[in-house]
């Protein structure tokens, strides 16, 4: 039975928790017996461990392989939902003794496919010896071109590197021959990131923080901990260490599954559990499991996770989803996307905000009364920051005159009734043009536009700014006045088997608006473009290029780059800011995901040595676009080149 | 005027020699001057070297940029057969001046029109500034991808390292620092292995002979040769060191064109040219070109290069040409196929020698005319090893009864008309069969077979022996008795960009038959799959596993890893083998080129960093193929995965 309820609707995978066991020939008993001390699943051998095919005389090809229990023993229901196959684990494809490697290759496939047969959710690789494991990695490849949905689950384990055990400085720096990431990295390079193939994380100790948070943008599957891990509370029953603890919630954050393993070592059986912190109300002393205080205490960790907040399960649904960016230049915006972005009232009140202070530096108190100030909103839409303008007037008493340009003329008709409803008739004019061909009537002291995409300049704000720049007056003011786009690498398989999974150079070389989730950020972001308005400079152009180095910290271990995320930052006018960089974003605004460049071939960085990207905004005639590569540590291509692939049309 | 004649029909490019002129207006008299030396093409700037763009005033846009001559001055079609455009030489895209790289940028981009406007059939762009050129590559790889035929050659400096220079010892290994082969590898990479961008090697010192070496691999056109890099001979006239000779050997052999550049530095105006043993007997002392006498030289080195041998001749057209490897168990050969291959007597005679030790092995010379020895060869084809083994028989004085096998059965017609041509009608039985299904009416002393590709085992020679084998005595010959094949990492520009040319995945994982010629070899080769005959083995399998382990030598510097080229060596009988492997292969063999596998993303290696491959032969029920990868520097994903992409039928 799950673990618990978190929160209304709390789907993740994470809630049900396994227990590994060895093999047992009675199934039913065996599933059974952990059933009713509230495990989901089983993680158990499908093969009896002492079976050799090289062993079994050559005539006797005959006999029935030595599995635990057949389909008629438990129901396929049962099997694919309650068991994941535990591959044997003496199998070893990269032996120097060609016997076990055959050996190994056979009872390999034989138990996949015995696996397959049964339905099975998952199988669990035991962990490659090290980072040469290119048969096993073959083999395993060559399966998983035909396997059905089965997911294959390398076993890795999760290990302080030697050189933190030897010298005790746990800050240290890893070495790579015992980071257990390279390991898994090798194989899945060489399986090609095979969407498939998964981790199971084996918790034998833990490393420092940066060096665990790399396998959050990883496909971990299960996260197996071993009862020799569990600390003893005051009362005698198992607990974990508060590192452990962080460790746990990590995992149930990005939906790993939780798996005990060992043997008891906290005798509780003569304790009563109702005096423990953590009692489950199930419980039945009866046939007591000797594991069940463990899945107890890992039942109380879950259940005592915070509960969601109420925008992140409203975004719960975009997690590592990938969306193409907008084109509001383009295309036309949609009545309802007008609509989702005007919810974001954190947004406006920024603007609020920013208006306010505009209105009061151009209109000093004595003058309230007579000078009225001519603002115009470059792209209005539906008219959200009409009102945010109108709102920032009657809050500082400024008197206002109101343009509102808008070039949708969908959005056009829903301005006039906004403006017929509200009684701003005298106030607000409506101009239904675009703003670069726009021929104003008088000049404007302030200009106020939302035209920022996730990247800041990738919906095209400086191109229209420039066209727009012509009616704002000499000492005028834009709102926003400047913004930054910022990248990071990251650490995002799932996004990037997604952008793989179509096949072409086209989808490598765009960028796309997601949430990110299941994401490892491997350094602070960093600024790239800077554009700033007005600008009067002569020979100004919207052309960028910006070269980025970037250092992952030592104790990271080796790490692979997928791509980068991308934010922006805006300064709407002196300290008001606005932006979703991460260590500056506005809290509780939801108007922008991040953005994430792709890499066509992931760039894998070694402890201390560089990144050195290079970014470039890319000015044609009709259109706009980015293109990056990678110089250090080896060359990538340049992606996305004159903008074959992916660009903002003008 | 080309350099000369080295042999009839010779075409390539390298009997051109260029010369390096500095800016010039008068382009015709530039052209004639040059042209009467006997010089074939300059080597000149487009533009005047003092233009900058962001000098000219903006209101004078309209003004005419300062080229150094119209398409009316030189007609295009002398634009286009006599000069290469040199790209101004001062710009610097990723200098971090931004006025500078602006400029740069523009001039480039007007200087490759206006040389595409010519139809010129090149461009020299200059030496990046060391290895952090990612604007550079940016701009030219945007140029690229619009390009017409027009090849850019990157000016590439040829030069002994900082290492080398400082401890003056010329065996030590390079610094990565001063390898100027990194500059061309991170720009190529940048630009993804443009096939029109290639190198123009500045040379400017000579490095060892493996850092030399790897150019050989690279697209090299155009080697600068400086009059400053020639010696003085006893008549005072220039002349190379023996170094310099080989590498300008070296040139001639790959169609690099020679370029001389620089200033006289040899005051020959005073001696008679008569007496120098490099005359060239349209000397004209009258208007004496000062680079004359240089070129004279490059002419003499040219003519005195020695006639290429007919068997080299014969394959100049398949030179780096990818061919796929024959299936002749799953197609029938053609008639012109097996001709071709009957030709190649080298082959036959080694047969004939091995078929004559083995039947003194099997009857002593005083049973020579009681015992009747049976041989058969299976896969007959239209008899030529029917023909060797008789002639074998005659020399050794044995007496025989051969079975010719052959599954095709057009090769059989004219197997039975060889037969009744040659009146072998009672020693020779025909059998039109597949050897794998033949019941043979008695057992063989000798089997002989020809079922050998360039990589040993790829034509299926193991299946179609298993095959065989089973008329084969206990104590029976197989001939050949064994083979192996044999691979080594190499540098392959061109045969990559051919591979990536049709961009898809399947002609990655596919192995060619080609003629290497324009490919560096990185490393000895070393031994993959051995097969031996007859196998009496009871699990016997030809599934094979090899990891290898390449270490390429330190004074070679950084180079590309390609793919892998392959090789066998067959032992027919005791000390008779057959190969084409490198170290040991049979003379004057035209049989086999060499196989190729390409690698899907080339691996650059670090000095001193080995490189780990591992190669599989896979068997399934209907087919054979091989998988391969790359596990170090860092792993490759696994090519070829169960044969999805190339595969031989059984």
């Amino acid at each position: 039975m799950p673990l618990g309820q978190r929160t209304a609707g709390d789907k993740s995978e994470s809630r049900y928790c396994g227990v590994e066991t060895d093999f047992n020939e009675d199934m039913p008993r065996l599933l059974d017996f952990n059933f009713s001390a509230g495990f989901d699943f089983l993680l158990t051998p499908l093969m009896n461990p002492t079976y050799r095919p090289s062993l079994v005389a050559t005539g006797s090809e005959a006999a029935v392989l030595p599995f635990a229990g057949s389909d008629l023993v438990l129901s396929p229901a049962q099997w694919s939902s309650h068991v994941v196959g535990k591959i044997s684990s003496w199998i070893d494809l990269d032996s120097e003794d060609e016997v076990l490697r055959q050996d190994s290759e056979t009872v390999l496939r034989q138990e996949i496919a015995w696996a397959s047969h049964l339905s099975l959710q998952a199988c669990l690789l035991p962990s490659p010896r090290g980072t040469s494991c290119g048969n096993y990695a073959r083999c395993v490849n060559q399966i998983l071109q035909g396997l059905n949905n089965m997911q294959l689950w390398l076993r890795v384990p999760l290990e302080k590197s030697d050189d933190d055990a030897m010298d005790g400085n746990s800050d240290q720096a890893i070495g790579g021959y015992t980071d257990t990431w390279q390991w898994w990295n090798s194989f899945r390079l060489l399986c090609e990131h095979h969407s498939q193939l998964s981790i199971a994380l084996d918790v034998i100790s833990l490393p420092s923080g940066n060096s665990l948070g790399r396998w959050f943008g990883e496909p971990v599957r299960a996260a197996i901990i071993h009862t020799n891990a569990f600390l003893t509370n005051a009362r005698g029953y198992p607990c974990l260490s508060k590192r452990h603890q962080k460790l746990i919630a990590g995992f149930f954050n990005h939906s790993i599954q939780i798996v005990v393993s060992g043997n008891e070592v906290h005798n509780t059986s003569m304790g009563t559990l109702e005096c423990s912190n953590h009692t489950n109300e199930n419980s039945d002393d009866t046939s007591r499991h000797p594991l069940r205080s463990y899945l107890d205490y890992v039942g109380y960790l879950y259940q005592r996770m915070d509960p969601l907040p109420e925008q992140e399960r409203f975004e719960l649904g975009y997690r590592d989803f990938l969306q193409s960016p907008l084109q509001p230049l383009m295309d036309n915006l949609e009545a309802q996307t007008y609509e989702t972005f005007e919810k974001d009232t954190v947004k406006y009140s920024q603007y609020q905000r920013a208006v306010c202070k505009a209105l009061m530096d151009r209109v000093p108190d004595e003058k309230a009364s007579s000078i009225t100030t001519v603002l115009m909103v470059v792209g209005a839409g539906r008219g959200p920051l009409v009102r945010a303008s109108l709102q920032a007037a009657e809050e500082t008493g400024r008197k206002l005159k109101v343009y509102a340009v808008e070039k949708n003329p969908n959005a056009v008709v829903t301005l006039h009734s906004l403006v017929k409803l509200e009684g701003w008739e005298n106030v607000v004019t409506i101009v239904s043009c675009d703003m670069r061909s726009w021929n104003a009537p008088e000049k404007a002291d302030i200009l106020v536009s939302e035209l920022l995409g996730s990247f800041g300049d990738n919906e095209l704000s400086p191109e229209c700014l420039d066209g727009a720049q012509r009616f704002l007056k000499e000492d005028g003011i834009s709102i926003p006045s400047s913004y930054t786009s910022y990248i990071q690498p990251v650490t995002a398989s799932k996004l990037y088997n997604d952008v793989k999974s179509h096949k072409d150079l086209l989808h490598f070389e765009t960028a796309y608006v997601v949430k990110l989730h299941s994401v490892a950020k491997l350094s602070p972001s960093q600024p790239v473009f800077t554009f700033t308005h007005p600008d009067h400079s002569t020979k100004k152009s919207n052309q960028r290029y910006t070269k980025l180095r970037f250092e992952i910290p030592r104790d990271t271990g080796s790490a692979m780059v997928h791509g980068f995320a991308g934010y922006f930052d805006a300064t709407l006018y002196k300290d008001v800011h606005l932006g979703i960089e991460p260590s500056t974003a506005t809290p509780n605004m939801f108007s922008w995901f991040a953005i994430f460049f792709p890499l066509r071939t992931p760039v894998c960085l070694q402890p201390g040595s560089p990144l050195e990207v290079h970014f470039w905004r890319c000015c044609g005639s009709t259109k706009v676009w980015y293109e990056w590569c990678v110089t250090s540590p080896y060359p990538s291509p340049i992606h996305n080149c004159n903008g074959r692939s992916y660009w903002v049309g003008l």
